[in-house]
C-alpha cells in the first residue's frame, strides 16, 4: 500500500523556520507525500518550492483554537489561496459546538467551505474529536456533510489525536461524500495502517518519514 | 498591595463556552480584575457583560501560534474593535524571529500596533519568551518599544511561560514608555508578587481568584 | 416639521479632504442633521468629532458600484464600526441582479446585514434603484425586507436620484420593518418634504443646508 | 503597430451582467487584448474564461473612490488574486492627497504595492489625474515610483481621463522602472496613438475593438 501518497507531511510549530520548511518541502517531494502542511507565513514558500510536483502545498486556518471570528476566517482562506495553497484545513468553532450552539457552528462551517471552495481550494474540517463526546462528534460531522466539505479531519494535534474508533465513526457520520483525515499522535507504521484500515484518507503528521520505512 | 488590578482574568481553552466566559465576566466584577482575556468568538459577550464596568474586555490576535498573515492579523484586530474589545494581546510572529529575518518580524508588529491604535485600542505585544534565546528576545524587545507597543507581553501559556528573570530583562529592553505583561504558569500568590516586584504590570492567569486569595 | 432630523449629511467625493470633514461635522452638528455620510478613511475623523452630540457618524460599504467580494464588504463593515462608525449604507451587488442571480444577491444582503448587526450597527442597504427596473426593485426590496436591514436606500448618487414613485414603492415592498433613505439628487426643500410626504425616513443629501432654509 | 496588445479591454460598469463579463472575455481573446478589467465579482468568471490564453484577468482594488481603509484594499488585492486575478488596477487614496497627508498616501500606496506582489500580483495604482493639480501629480508620481509599482495609471474613468500631457508628465516623474496606463475618455484610434506616442505602455477603454478598427 501507498502510505506516502496518504500523507500530508505537517509542521505547524510556531518555532519553524523557513530552512525548516525548505527541508520539509524537500523530503516530501522525495518521498511522495500526499502535501506539506505549514503555517500561512509559510505557504508562500512552499507553494513555490512545489510548484511542478504533486506535492499540495496545505496551509491551516483559525488554526489551532478555531475561535477567530468567521469573517476573519474567510479572509484567511482567501489569503491562502492568494499566496499559493491548494488545500486548507480549517478549524471549526469549538467552544460553540460546547456551548450547544449548532447553528453557530453550522454558520461557521457552512461559510469556509462555501468560501474555500468559492476559489477552488479543498477544504478539511477540523473538528476537534478530543474536546467532543460522541453526541457532538455525530452533530459535527453531520454538519461538516451538509456543508459539502472535502474532507472531515480529526485533530489539531494540540488537544489529542485521532483514534480507530473516531475515524470509523467520522467514516459513517460524514457519509461517503467526505473524505476522512486522522491526525494527532500518528507516530508509528502500524498506528497508520489500521486508521487507513479504518476508512482514513489522510493522515495527517509530522512523522511521516518514520512511518514510510 | 492591589494584586487584582493587575490581573488579566483569562479563559483562553477552545472549549470554553459562553457560560464559562459568562462567570469569568460576574468573577472579574467581583473581584476587580483588570480585564477579562477571552478568545475573539466570545468578546462581544464580555463586552456585553462588562459595560458599565472598570473591567476592560481584551481579547487575542494571531493567537497562539503568531504564523497568520499580517493582513489577517490587521482584519483580526479591527474585527475585535468592532465587536467590543477594549485591549489586544497579539502574538508576533515567531517563525521569522527564528529565522532571523527580523525585517518581517519588524513589519508584523510595527503593522498590528498602527492598526491597534489607529483605532483606540491598546495593544500588548505578545513574543513567546519559551521559544526565544537571549539575544531573540531582547531583540524582539526593541522591536516592540520602537514600535510603540503599550505592553510587552511573555507567554501565550503554550509553549512555557513566564520568569522573574525575563520579566526584569524586558522590562530593562522595551524601555519605560512600554508596560510588561507576564503570563503563562502563573498560579500562586507568591509567584505573582515575585513578578510584580521584577516590573510586571500586568499578568495573565486563569488562576486569578486562587492568587488573589 | 423638523426635516433637519431627516437628513444625512453627506460628503462622499474622492477629493473631499480633511478639512471638508471638519466642516461637514460642525455644520452637522449646527443644523441637527441626522447622520454625516462620509466615506471609510474620514469615519474616524466624524465619530471623534462627533463625540457626544447627537449626530451619528455613518459611513458606506461596497461603494458605490457594490461589486466588491462580500467578504470584502463584511471586513469593511467591522472596519468602519472598528473606526467609529454607528451606521453603514451598503450597496448591493447590481451586477448579480441584472443578471438575474438573485441567490447571489440575497447571500450578499444576508451577510451584510448578520455582520452589521452582529456588531451592532444600523444598516441602510442600496439597492441603485437608477439603474433597475421595476421588478428588479421589487425583488431587491423583498430580499432587503427578509434580511432584516434597518433601512432600504435608492440610490448611491451616481446614477439617478430618488424619485417620489420608487419611495412610495419601496416603503410598500419593503415593508413596515424597514424603514426607507431617499438619496441623489435632492436639492431642494420642496423634493424634500415631497419625498417625506411619501414616506422617506431620511434624505441622503449634500445639499442639507441650502433643503433647511 | 500593435495598439490590440496594449489595451485593456474594461467593463467596470456596477450593471454589466455575467453575460456581459463573458461576451468581454471572447471579445479579448479574438482581438488579443492585453487584458480584460472587470469588477471584482466577476474577476472569477474571467479568470476561468481566460485560462489558457495569452489575455490576462484584470481587476480593480478600492474603485473608484479610493477612500477605503488600507486594510480593507489590502484585503481586497489578496481576495483578487484568490479569485484569479493576476493584474490590479488600485486607486490610491485621492482625498489623503487633496489633503497635503502625503506620509497617508505614501503609506497606503506602499501597503497595496507590498501586498499585490507579495502574492505574485502585477500592479497598477490610479492616481486620479482629473482632480489633482500639477504638484499633487508630481507627487503621486514620485510615491508610486519608491513604491515600485509595475504601472502608474492616470483615471478611473469617473473624475476626468487621460491627456497627452498627464502621460508625459507621468512617464517623466514616475521613472524608468514605471509603466504609464492610460485610462478615461479614450474612445477613438487617433487619440489612442498620441497616448501610445506620449509613453502610454497600456490604455484602458470600453471601446477596444472601435479603437483597433
Amino acid at each position: 500500500m501507498n502510505i506516502a501518497g496518504r500523507i500530508d507531511h505537517t509542521l505547524l510549530k510556531p518555532e519553524a523556520t523557513e530552512k525548516d520548511i525548505v527541508d520539509l518541502c524537500h523530503e516530501a517531494v522525495k518521498h511522495g507525500f500526499a502535501s506539506v502542511c505549514v503555517n500561512p507565513v509559510y505557504i508562500c514558500t512552499a507553494a513555490r518550492l512545489l510548484h511542478g510536483t504533486s506535492v499540495i502545498p496545505c496551509t491551516v486556518i483559525g488554526f489551532p483554537l478555531g475561535a477567530a471570528f468567521i469573517e476573519i476566517k474567510m479572509q484567511e482562506i482567501l489569503a491562502a489561496k492568494a499566496h499559493g495553497a491548494r488545500e486548507v484545513d480549517a478549524v471549526m468553532c469549538i467552544g460553540k459546538a460546547k456551548s450547544g450552539d449548532w447553528k453557530a457552528v453550522q454558520r461557521d462551517v457552512n461559510l469556509m467551505v462555501q468560501t474555500a471552495q468559492g476559489c477552488g481550494l479543498k477544504i478539511k474540517i477540523i473538528i476537534e474529536t478530543g474536546l467532543l463526546n460522541e453526541d457532538e462528534k455525530q452533530k459535527a460531522a453531520e454538519i461538516v456533510r451538509e456543508a459539502g466539505a472535502d474532507y472531515i479531519k480529526t485533530s489539531t494535534g494540540y488537544f489529542g489525536g485521532a483514534t480507530v474508533e473516531d475515524v470509523k465513526n467520522l467514516k459513517n457520520w460524514a457519509g461517503p461524500g467526505v473524505k476522512v483525515k486522522a491526525s494527532g499522535g500518528i507516530k508509528t507504521k502500524e498506528f497508520a495502517l489500521e486508521l487507513i484500515k479504518a476508512g482514513a484518507d489522510r493522515l495527517g503528521t509530522s512523522s511521516g518519514i518514520v512511518i514510510i520505512q
